[in-house]
């Protein structure tokens, strides 16, 4: 069974729709991050005006506060952070990694010191399943290790075949249920021979989903795309595809163009809350000074609520003043931007169209008025 | 000419409608600050959605942030900031004497420092109306000086008496135009004989309102209502009457039954922000751990959006992981609560039965689950 089916495509681009336990999610799809059980400086409601179908929600951060056992205790993540709809998590494997101290992989885990409070925590693949089913994730991740970069091709291969042995155990762990999707994670770096080693093992298993782990972590877009135009090949074409926490509006334009289905990035969310907006024309940083006198909207063409109702000089000032309204309508701002990006991706698959759609997206932004990349 | 009405009096209380060039404001009403351009972490249609008919701006704030020439030349504040309503301003007087630094008032103005960037400025009565008039405020306050708590009789007279002859240049400085009003302030300090002189000299001059200024300082509450008692008694019944700065909902409803008709106050926004939620019995401190595992909501016959959509152990978790959506529907709540207590009054008033509304409100507060006061 599977609850993905594809509508369109175009080249390797898919249009397609997820179906899961708290609703459809269509595809390709951009899931905003909602760390700690909030989009920051978002109402829920706000998020779902933007476009968004399906949130993000991060497994090491909610285990750590308030807990898993609490957020099954409030009736799930759903319900505790008032967003009825679709919900992925990740496994907590990657933040592991990034925040916590003292880890220590072995073959059963991760050992780690919790960054908020010092807890000695131990964090196994039955654990992290369990952690997402307690969280009551619709899309689950399997518990891996994201592969370093730069890596040599034996640690990049000793790293993935643990991943798999995980992938294994995450799949025995993980009860199955009408609607709730298990996802593997293909790992080997940006070699071609253990990407297909990991697809095939994963695909060998067999998931609901296949997502692509250890990219956009300093090797670069180019790079990138060169793993990006074999690895989706390695993978079945009627499951979803989720490119992780990637990226930039143009990272993910090409990836989609390569074939990927599903993305997640902190980057609009983020970004907004340091005052940078996202438009067609390029990233505009309102802190710069030739914002101040500016009465127009951030992008004429937006239909987003900052750029309907305010000037340019009205978020110089609010970011210069450290008010909380400039983080809180510049990250609706960009997410709105991300949905609308999006969408046109959708519509020009649909419509056969992604080449042109593609074209445009590259001239609009050569007419740039950036302030300063997104970087 | 006045454009203040009063539908209905219940003992001193009245219950009125002002008219303005952007609205009309429902008496007694409660302003929310709005201190630099924005009422903190609302949208100004959240803030209209708490049933707010004007909101207040500072002077002080905005003249050195972004500069009152600065918002003229984005169509005055009410276009600035997104608020279509009424705006009144205060004066700056207040808040030069308490943020400013190397302070000098002569019987020209005050010159200070500007606490952002220590420029050096000068703030007279004809200064302070002019900005305001830049600013496009529906209500205009007199430039005046807050006598300080405690003062001896010569000190509040001789204070009073130059707050009096900035009143008659603030007369001179204000362009008179329809919808646009000029409110005098009452001071005195504590002393019966100066509030009287002060009020006099004002109705002398004549404004379209009236303000008592110098209260909430430090005085307590047993003194403010002994001055609430008989100031009132000095002012023109058929103008507006405005309590500066004021106050708890204790401190209102005890001000409405002596007779004042307006209110403005930091209190709901910026406990908001740490972490406070007003309701009918008592204030409640969200950080406390007694919340953390609590489902219900803040206050169950509370209609706001963060009663109606979120429990207790989430608003915990969410002001314990910082997170700016704690702020943001804290906020949103406690001025839903003080516009609900406005609503309340004004009811109350209206129907003769203001006694039974104040008594009932001290009982449900008698019931107090409180976790500590607001102070």
């Amino acid at each position: 069974m599977s609850d993905f089916s594809i509508l369109a495509t175009d080249g390797k681009a898919r249009r397609g729709a997820l179906t899961t336990a708290h609703g459809v999610v269509n595809t390709p799809a951009f899931m905003p991050v909602g760390t700690a059980g909030t989009v920051k400086a978002m109402l829920p409601e706000s998020v779902k005006a933007t476009g968004a179908e399906i949130l993000l929600g991060n497994t090491y951060h909610l285990m750590l506060r308030p807990g898993a056992e609490r957020v099954a205790h409030f009736g799930g993540l759903h319900k505790f952070m008032n967003w009825p709809g679709p919900i992925l998590t990740d496994s907590g494997g990657f933040q592991v990694m990034s925040l916590a101290s003292l880890r220590k992989i072995t073959e059963e885990g991760v050992a780690f010191r919790s960054h908020i409070d010092g807890a000695k925590i131990m964090l196994t693949p039955e654990r992290s399943i369990e952690i997402q089913h307690l969280l009551d994730a619709d899309i689950t991740m399997c518990f891996d290790e994201c592969t370093a970069f730069p890596a040599t091709p034996e640690q990049a291969a000793h790293s993935m075949r643990l991943s798999m042995r995980w992938a294994e155990r995450s799949r025995k762990a993980f009860q199955a249920r009408p609607g709730y999707h298990l996802f593997g994670i293909v790992q080997g770096g940006i070699y071609r021979e253990l990407r297909e080693e990991s697809a095939k093992t994963l695909t060998g298993i067999g998931f609901e989903g296949y997502a692509i782990g250890g990219l956009a972590i300093g090797e670069g877009q180019q790079e990138m795309f060169r793993v990006l135009d074999f690895t989706p090949d390695f993978l079945p074409l009627d499951r979803p595809r989720y490119l992780m926490g990637v990226g930039r509006p143009e990272d993910i334009v090409g990836a989609v163009a390569r074939g990927i289905d599903m993305f997640d990035c902190v980057m609009p969310t983020r970004s907004g809350r340091t005052g940078l907006a996202f438009t067609r024309r390029g990233e505009l940083n309102m802190r710069n000074a030739r914002h101040t006198d500016d009465t127009g909207p951030i992008d004429p063409e937006c239909s987003c609520p900052a750029c309907r109702n305010y000037s340019r000089g009205y978020f110089h000032h609010l970011i210069k003043a450290k008010e909380m309204l400039g983080p809180m309508l510049l990250t609706w701002h960009n997410l709105h931007y991300y949905q609308e990006l999006m969408q046109g991706l959708r519509a020009a698959i649909a419509a056969g169209t992604l080449d042109a759609f593609v074209a445009d997206f590259h001239a609009q932004r050569a007419e740039s008025e950036s302030d300063r990349s997104a970087d």
